[in-house]
C-alpha cells in the first residue's frame, strides 16, 4: 500500500483561546495570559500530540474597541510572542515555534536576528509569520498617524523579506573553523555584508549571528488578497488560509498552488493550512450543544456588534429569538460579510441571537462533532485538495486542546494520515520542506 | 553583631567569555555562541552560586575590525540576548536576567513590551540595560549613514526611558478582575493610554501587556560621561561602572551617589557594580601565571593593534621583549589611554609583548589571586565605598566560572558579605530595590 498523504497540523494559539467567550467556560485557565507554567503545559501536550507547530497569534496594540467590548475581552494583553516562544524552546524538543514579525513596524535587522536566534536556540524549529500589519491602532504606537496603503505595504513586505533572508545568508555554514591551534575562529572569506539599498531599506549587514540551523526559518503568511496570494506564491512555505467551506478551500488551494508553480517553485513546498475551530463531543449532538453553550458565553454587546458589522446594519432592531428576516438591505460596506452571515443563519437555522453569538465567538471554518466525524472532515479536505492540513483552534483551554490531542489525533493516526512520532528534528523536517540554498555561498 | 553590608554580584557574560583569547584555552567551550545546553549549564551554575543576575553583553553589528582581527574573534556572532534570556527564564528560578535595549535603534513600544514580557515569564527577574549605542557600524544596519551626536543620543535616551516606563504603567495591578459571572475580564477604568508626544517620539499606548511583576524591570546603565552619570543618577538602579582602580572607584561612587541624592532619590537605590575580571588560582603566583598563559593566547596582531590604539603610536616598532621605552610621544588621540597603558606596563614591569597581550585580552579592573585574596579585594571595595558589588567577568568558560562559584563565593559567604541563599524571588528583592509606584494608578 502506498504511503498516504499526511496532514500537517499547527496549533493557532492565544493563551486563553481564540474564542471570545472561552475564558468564561467552567475550568478555563483565565490567567493564562501571564501564567508561564500553563503555557508550558499546553505546548508539551501539543508536542505529545506530534503537532507540527505552536503558532502564537499577535497584535501590536490594544485594539480600538468600545469600552464594553474591551471590558469583556481576554485578548487585550498577554506575553509577547518572541519571549514566549524562546521560553518554550527551552522546555520542548520537537514542536515548531512560529511567531509573527511585522514588516511595517520593525527593522529587518532585528527581525532577521531574533528569528535566527530562535532557530539556533530551538535547534531548527523557528517559523516567521510575515505580517504587513494593517492595523491603524498599531501605527499610533510607532509614531505614525497615517497607515501605509495596501500596495505600499506589500511592496515593503517583499523588500523586507529580501533583506531578512539576505541577512540570514551572511555566513556560510563552514564560516567558523574555530581552530584553537591557528587562532582562526572565523573565516572572513565565508562572511558577506549584504549592502542592501532598496526603495524602503538600507541595510549593510552582515547579520551578527550564524546562518540559522534551517538555513532560513520557515516562512509563513496569511494574506488572502490578490497581492497577498502573489507574495505567498513567491515566498511562503506555509499559508494560514481562511476559507469558509470546502469549495472555497479547493478554489484557494488550486489558485495558490498554480501561482506557486508559475513562480518556478515546487507547489509541494508551499503548505496550505486553513484555520479550523474544532469542538469535540461524545456525539455530534453533544458537540453542537457544547458549542452553543460556549457561544452563549459571548457577551451580548460583542455578539450583536459583530453581527451588525457583518450585515452592515443594526441587528439590534431584529427579533433576537426569530431567524433573520428576508429583507435585509444591501450596503456598500461589507457585501461578502453580509452574504456569509445570511447564509450561515439559513444553513443552520439559527435565531438572530444564536447567529450573533456564533459570529461574536468564532465565525470561520469549524469542525464540530465526534473524533470520527472530525477526522472524516479533515480527511476530506486533505483528499480533495482543499488543504495540506490545518491550523487548529481550540474552543477553550486546556480542555478543548486536551480533547483534540487525546481523541482526534489518535483517530487521524489510526487512519494513517498523521504521524505517530516526529520523523525529524526541525520544523522543515516536519513539513517536508527543503533547506534553502545560501545565495552567497555553496 | 550588626548585619554586614552585602555584595551584589552580576555575571557579565558573552557565551565564550569576554577575553579575546579565551576560546583557545584548553577545555574552553568554543561552540557556546550557539550551543544552548552550554548556556543553560552556565546559568544554572551561577544560580547555584546565588548570583544576583546574568547580564548578557550585546552589539548590534559585526564590528568594523581588520580582517585579521575578525579572523581571531569569537565575539562576532552569538545568540540574540532576548531570545537567550527568555529561554533561560524557563529553566532557572531565581537569578536575574539583564538584557540590553538600545534607545537609538529600536522602538520604545517594542522595548517596553519585550522587557515586560520577560518580567512576566521570569516572575519578576528582568532588568533593562539602557544603552544609547554609540557604534556607527550599528547605524548602518538600520538605514542611518550618520550617527547621532552624543548630546542628542542622551536627550533621546531620556525621552525613551520616560516613554518605556510610562507604557509599563498602562495598567493598574488590579486591572484584570476576570469575573466569569459578570463577564468583566478587564476594567477599562484601570487602563490608561500614555499619549506621549515629545521631541523624538509619539506613542499612544496603552501597552498590550499587563504591568510587569516588578512594576518596572530593574533599570541598568553604563555611561561614565557627564551626561551618562547624570542620566544614571536620575533613572538608573544599577550602574555598570568601569573604574581602573580603587581610588577611581571611590571617586566615581561618591560622585554618582551624590548626584542621586541631589536628584531626590535614595542613594541606596542605585547600586554601583564595576566590571571585574577574576582569575582564581591555588596561589597568587599560580593565578598570575594562569592569566599570563591566557593573555598569551591573544593573537599577536590583535594585541599589538590594541596597544597601538591606546598609545596613539605604532607599538610594532618597539622591542617586544623589553619594557616600553620612556620617550613615547604624546598625541592628541587618546591621552588617557596612553597614560593608562604606560602606567600598567611600569606597575607590573611588563614587556611590550606582555602589555599588548594584557590589553588585547582584557585591560580593565581585575582580581587575580587565591579565593582569599580575591575576597580581600572585593571586601575592600565594599567597605571603602568604592562599589556595592561587581559585574564579574570570567577568564574562560566553563572553568573560570566554576572556579568563582565553587571557590570565591564560599569565601565571600564565610565572611558574611554574600548571601547563602536567595532571600526573595525577584531581581528587585535580590538588589534591595523598591517596586516603583504606578504614575497613573495607586
Amino acid at each position: 500500500m502506498a504511503a498516504r498523504k499526511q496532514l500537517k497540523l499547527g496549533a493557532f494559539m492565544r493563551p486563553v483561546s481564540i474564542h471570545t467567550g472561552a475564558w468564561r467556560w467552567p475550568g478555563a485557565w483565565v490567567d493564562a495570559n501571564f501564567n508561564w507554567p500553563r503555557l508550558k503545559r499546553l505546548a508539551l501536550k501539543l508536542e505529545e500530540g506530534c503537532f507540527d507547530a505552536f503558532f502564537m497569534a499577535d497584535h501590536l496594540a490594544v485594539l480600538n474597541m468600545s469600552r464594553d467590548a474591551l471590558r469583556h475581552s481576554h485578548t487585550v494583553t498577554s506575553f509577547e510572542p518572541f519571549t514566549l516562544l524562546s521560553a518554550l524552546a527551552a522546555v520542548t524538543e520537537r514542536i515548531g515555534l512560529v511567531a509573527t514579525g511585522s514588516t511595517s513596524f520593525d527593522a529587518p535587522f532585528h527581525v532577521a536576528r531574533r528569528f535566527a536566534s530562535l532557530d539556533h536556540i530551538s535547534n531548527g524549529r523557528a517559523g516567521w509569520n510575515i505580517v504587513t500589519t494593517s492595523n491603524p491602532d498599531a501605527a499610533l504606537n510607532f509614531g505614525l498617524e497615517e497607515h501605509l496603503d495596501h500596495d505600499e505595504r506589500y511592496r515593503r513586505a517583499r523588500e523586507f523579506f529580501d533583506v531578512v533572508t539576505g541577512l540570514w545568508d551572511s555566513f556560510a555554514d563552514d564560516a567558523f573553523p574555530r581552530d584553537a591551534g591557528t587562532g582562526t575562529y572565523l573565516d572572513p572569506d565565508r562572511m558577506r555584508a549584504l549592502d542592501h539599498r532598496g526603495e524602503f531599506y538600507k541595510v549593510r549587514g552582515p547579520l551578527n549571528i550564524a546562518r540559522p540551523v534551517q538555513g532560513w526559518p520557515v516562512i509563513v503568511q496569511a494574506g488572502a488578497s490578490e497581492a497577498g496570494r502573489q507574495l505567498a506564491a513567491e515566498t511562503a512555505e506555509v499559508i494560514f488560509a481562511a476559507p469558509g467551506n470546502l469549495e472555497d478551500g479547493q478554489s484557494f488551494f488550486r489558485d495558490v498552488k498554480a501561482r506557486t508553480a508559475a513562480a518556478g517553485r515546487n507547489p509541494e513546498h508551499l503548505k496550505i493550512l486553513p484555520g479550523a475551530f474544532v469542538v469535540v463531543g461524545g456525539t455530534v449532538e453533544a458537540a453542537r450543544e457544547k458549542r452553543a453553550r460556549l457561544d452563549a458565553l459571548v457577551p451580548q454587546a460583542n455578539a450583536m456588534a459583530s453581527l451588525s458589522i457583518m450585515l452592515g446594519t443594526d441587528a439590534g432592531r431584529f427579533d433576537p429569538d426569530a431567524p433573520l428576516p428576508d429583507d435585509i438591505p444591501e450596503t456598500n460596506d461589507s457585501k461578502s460579510g453580509r452574504e456569509r452571515a445570511i447564509a450561515l443563519g439559513r444553513r443552520e437555522n439559527l435565531t438572530v441571537r444564536e447567529l450573533a453569538n456564533r459570529l461574536g465567538g468564532y465565525g470561520g471554518l469549524s469542525f464540530v462533532g465526534t473524533p470520527e466525524t472530525i477526522a472524516d472532515g479533515m480527511e476530506e479536505w486533505l483528499e480533495t485538495e482543499a488543504s495540506d492540513g490545518f491550523n487548529v483552534m481550540f474552543p477553550y483551554l486546556p480542555e478543548g486542546l486536551d480533547d483534540f490531542v487525546d481523541k482526534v489525533v489518535p483517530e487521524l493516526q489510526r487512519r494513517g494520515i498523521f504521524r505517530r512520532a516526529y520523523e525529524g528534528t526541525t520544523l522543515r523536517d516536519h513539513l517536508g520542506l527543503p533547506r534553502p540554498a545560501n545565495r552567497f555561498f555553496r
